[in-house]
């Protein structure tokens, strides 16, 4: 009975696995459709969403039945609600990458991101999405280590935050106020999937280590 | 037993509805720091947020030892797992209040809403403000009903945020871009403290109905 839980419980974990390769599908499509101004690969990210909704339901629902069925208790039980919290996360990074994709599509045929302010906001994408697939592993492997490596790419992408304001609030700004506030929500989306992605990896330590690990979300 | 844990439960739902009421007072003042470019107002908000977050500890110490000490299944276990989520949430909204007072101690001694630009941001703090406080009650009194009102809320947020970009992306925005990033940024945390109003609410309904209420969240 418990091996069968623990089989479950595995299962739960690969279906959280998948769906943090799911968005980091998304966020790196998002990109493309931003950095091309490509409508059609916007309409796939946003209309892909569906996809990582129903997933996220799958493992809600297994969920469940397993809380109710098999009655864990301590690390089991602590494991299953950390799992349902993670899926909801994972779920939210995803709309964060329609928000991305919903930029792109209101701005094309033109691109949101002038070609001055493209590096950073390349870079934070790509920060973003790297992010996402060593949460995808983290989940996989109980990867405690990886965990450790995210909160650098997340000073990281903090860092890039602040170069994309000092550039779009300087002196020197060229493009007006449209794109400015683009890039402002753009960097807004990248870094609370950042954020995200650390929360849901120091979930993952919390569930292996059964130590909570302290970070400042706001 | 069965009714000592029907009290224990109440007494996490009273816990929540306490945190709402926090958190309400918390978006009250972050408005008050914003509108009157109060650095002392804006300092208590951010300072203040390590009481929602202590408050937010209890509460899921309390509903672990519950869930293990008492193994509730069915209703009982869904509605303990609900209030996991709203903590959370509710916990976010707090989040959400603290970054509109950053914005406004980083503007001290001016103010980041321009004078023209205030209606629009004053109402939409209002709405927000109005919607956690029908939280509270909706979780107090698991108020179904009151659920409903937050709906038309939330649409009166969305129409309040396109009217904000509206005027700040208007040719005749004479502001330049720094008020125009702040207002993009506040417009998108106070519809995020309205979205997860509507979530918590919607979380009340599951718990007294058993149904799932279809929303997007995106």
């Amino acid at each position: 009975m418990r091996e069968a839980f623990h089989d479950q419980l595995d299962s739960v974990f690969n279906d959280l696995a998948a769906i943090a390769d799911q968005v980091q599908t998304s966020v790196a499509r998002a990109t493309e459709a931003l950095l091309n101004a490509d409508a059609e690969v916007a309409e796939a990210v946003i209309s892909g969403d569906a996809d990582i909704d129903a997933a996220r339901e799958r493992v809600e629902e297994h969920s469940f039945s397993l809380l109710s069925l098999q009655q864990p208790v301590a690390r089991d039980l602590r494991t299953l609600v950390a799992g349902l919290r993670m899926v909801a996360e994972l779920e939210r990074m995803g709309d964060l990458s329609v928000h991305v994709a919903k930029i792109a599509r209101l701005r094309v045929p033109d691109t949101a991101v002038p070609e001055d302010a493209e590096p950073t906001i390349r870079r934070m994408a790509m920060v973003a999405e790297l992010m996402v697939g060593k949460v995808a592993r983290i989940i996989a492997e109980r990867d405690v280590a990886g965990a450790a490596e995210l909160a650098s790419a997340d000073e990281e992408m903090d860092e890039l935050r602040r170069n994309s304001f000092r550039e779009l609030l300087g002196a020197d700004w060229p493009h007006g106020v449209e794109p400015a506030v683009d890039l402002a929500l753009l960097g807004r989306y990248y870094e609370r999937i950042a954020d995200h992605a650390v929360s849901v990896a120091n979930r993952v330590v919390y569930v292996v280590t059964g130590e909570p690990v302290v970070s400042s979300d706001a």
